[in-house]
């Protein structure tokens, strides 16, 4: 595979670097960020993969997210992948919530999605092997956090994939599809009426129907506007009590859903993930 | 003056807000974005004000710069205005690096940028005494950096207001308009062909007519595309030799002129300037 290097520059001792590929899975050039902090030559290192929520691009935490000194400081690898295949051959939707910039993270089953909105394929399979090959990173220290849209992605992603990653967190999920309208407007056109199919893409169903993590690490707003119609957080909440699963889920006091909020824990969860992926 | 507050959230800790105002300056109405770090209540705290670079809104500073965590960490409020009026009825030029987002922080004198670009008076005047009317600022505890032509303007205004400011630094600053083609356009633009009225918008020029300050912070990327062509930080160094001026010049190895380059250093700023602001 071919990777064209889009743009690098230097930020907090690393190297944050756009890159664009011809991707197989969604028959589309697509574009990600990659952060390499700096490292002895020939060192492997862990990777973080970040998934990101609705409208968003591989830029939006690339700008926003506030990661690289901390992931220069434990020495982790950052990846943000687009969110959805783009361009004018791609089918879209008017709304910010279906469609181009919201993938969702599935391989879509119903035309015209079925055609290029393969993200499932794309960041379980085909990105991991372009960024093993093209970085230096150890694949046997990986893990995944995401925000919002991305949050529901890295939290099911994972679940779907027991021992691929080490360390599993999220920032304001989308914790159940099944269960908001988001994912009812989604899921629907994507998968299809029948809910039967939904549930490998819903991290409660997931964990109801048996899915494990060793540990698990979510911050949510309390101030955050989707949290009660959307985000639903008691339903995770819920899920790992009845499966007797560990995990912290931290309220936080008067944030919102912004990268105003994801950039001031990120430090954190970075440090949580290093913590488990050097361990 | 009446405030509209346009948005806040909360971000490390503190908040931050986007204001609009109508300018009497510059006849338009100006938005700014003010971060308050976490603080007891009746408490006055520094102020740093930040002036940004061609094209910039408030916004970039404030969701690329990473100077958050180390506001709150220090107790600093952080005010970041546009570079230019803006808006249809104010003059603009197609080009980036003149009219609207390219105010180069003087006092237009030269007709049609003349009833708007006042933004030397915007910012020495007229935002100051509306943050201290509405903000919990101490103005006696003052600092000011800036990226670039905000460099610019950060070194101009505090040479041109000799005690006002305690601290002064600045990122890949255009230090003399007079020698480079940036300045060349945009004073002949605002200010006309006569270049003895350039000399109080040229950090240089005003060192060589005897402006001085106590110290001052300059970090400059030597992977930076216009070191060469505009930026010219050598001049800002001889000036300094000649006129027996302290201050620090930083060349950053491999940084460029980007948000990516300010991010990695802004948190040794703030410190920087909080030491001399909390003395």
């Amino acid at each position: 595979m071919t990777l064209e290097t889009v743009s690098t520059a230097r930020c907090h001792g690393g190297m944050q670097g756009v890159y664009r590929h011809q991707s197989s899975a969604t028959g589309t050039p697509m574009t990600f960020a990659v952060y390499v902090p700096e490292h002895a030559p020939g060192a492997r290192l862990p990777v973080l993969w970040w998934l990101s929520g609705l409208t968003c691009t591989h830029e939006n935490a690339m700008v926003k997210c506030e990661y690289k000194a901390a992931c220069n400081e434990h020495g982790v690898i950052f990846v943000c992948p687009d969110t959805s295949p783009r361009g004018e051959g791609v089918p879209n939707d008017e709304a910010y919530d279906f469609g181009q910039g919201a993938g969702f993270y599935v391989n879509a089953t119903q035309p015209p999605w079925s055609e290029h909105f393969q993200m499932r394929r794309y960041i379980e399979e085909e990105l991991p092997a372009l960024v093993a090959e093209n970085f230096p990173v150890d694949m046997d220290r990986q893990g995944i956090s995401g925000h919002s849209m991305g949050g529901h992605g890295a939290l099911t992603v994972s679940l779907r994939n027991p021992g691929r990653f080490r360390s599993t967190s999220a920032f304001a999920p989308i914790v159940s599809p099944l269960n908001c309208p988001w994912g009812d407007k989604a899921l629907t056109g994507y998968l299809g009426p029948d809910k039967a199919a939904w549930r490998e893409y819903d991290a409660c169903a997931l964990i109801a129907d048996g899915a494990r993590l060793p540990d698990l690490l979510v911050d949510q707003g309390t101030g955050d506007e989707w949290l009660e119609g959307q985000l639903k957080t008691h339903l995770l909440e819920q899920a790992l009590a009845q499966a007797g699963m560990t995990g912290t889920i931290r309220m936080q006091p008067g944030y919102d859903h912004s990268y105003f909020f994801v950039s001031t824990f990120i430090a954190d969860h970075v440090a949580w993930h290093a913590e488990r992926l050097k361990a």
